[in-house]
């Protein structure tokens, strides 16, 4: 836009190139860092400047990592007999945050979707099968994402651990918390219903 | 969270602190950097740290700029007899987007708002009475916000241009396009109502 002079402009351009933020968020962000004191701005470049120094894949669960193993992967309070299987790293915080899960992750990099060239070779489900191999590993979670490329990524992953002595499991399916029945879909329905649990007495 | 890493925890921090950014959109964010090319987040971190550099505020209508007086004050093909008066430097663009307005702008960095400590000494208010005093200004558009300091702030400029020759018009109030008169609150179509245009032949 002509009128707005070139840092400006520049940032706003670099602001909307970023996921889910539009030109109108851009602007609204970038006349907001003009507005803040010049440290905060600096803050924020130099987090993004510093975001890839050191930092490299955990070789065992592939999670993004400044150390190798990653935190969790040494961690001897972790339950290293339970694997979840994940698409992506940013899969592991909402995980982490319940508190709920004590075991390892194992990270595959995307999901099977030969439309867009991703197959089986491309994922790191090789060095799934590998840790799955070794013997200490009980129960594998395959936390894939409940749509069409996670289903299919799951149902390949079933298949090729199916022959090891381990448990697999997927997390549970059904009405979210805080969902109204009358709105739900008719996927969800049926999977809420498949999946009926008794009451805890 | 202790599970993050320090530099991936840092960004998502720092993205946090923006206006309109979740603790789940600074996640996504920070994770997709990590996706992309070093250069990407490398543009982008420049793009911040370059944005105040020789950045300064029109010493004529107060708009952020980065050479004094800033283009739209220097532009000879703008009309120099018109101002419009608005809040603050974003309000600009959306003007200017339409290509409607050909006429200079006045930034007055705030609305009066008592509570927060805003009186009329601290907007620049005796410097657009100046402008106006030196006979040359013929309309002044008040463009502030149609909300309660809005509206007050353009009242007391009502009040002390009034006394000058000079035109003093607001944006035009009623329903927004795209809008439905069912949903319309009664203060905008109070409004509609009482602005209400003949068609044009």
């Amino acid at each position: 836009m002509s009128f707005l002079i070139e840092p400006v402009d520049r940032l706003i351009r670099e602001f909307s190139k970023l996921p889910g933020i539009g030109p109108k968020s851009a602007q609204r962000l970038t006349y907001y860092l003009l507005k803040e004191p010049d440290e905060e701005a600096s803050a924020l470049a130099e987090a993004i400047q510093n975001l890839k120094k050191d930092i490299r894949l955990c070789s065992i669960c592939f999670n993004i990592t400044d150390r190798d193993p990653c935190s969790i992967c040494q961690s001897k309070e972790r339950d290293h007999s339970t694997i979840c299987v994940v698409e992506k790293p940013s899969d592991i915080a909402p995980l982490e945050r319940t508190g709920k899960y004590k075991g390892l992750y194992h990270v595959l990099h995307g999901t099977i979707n030969p439309a867009q060239g991703t197959t089986t070779e491309n994922l790191k489900i090789k060095e799934l099968l590998s840790r799955c191999q070794n013997g200490s590993v009980k129960e594998v979670i395959i936390a894939t994402n409940p749509n069409m490329e996670g289903e299919t990524t799951s149902l390949y992953l079933q298949r090729i651990l199916t022959p090891l002595d381990i448990t697999i499991t997927h997390l549970a399916r059904g009405l979210p918390f805080g969902s109204e029945l009358e709105y739900a879909d008719d996927m969800t329905l049926n999977q809420a219903i498949e999946g009926r649990q008794k009451f805890k007495q």
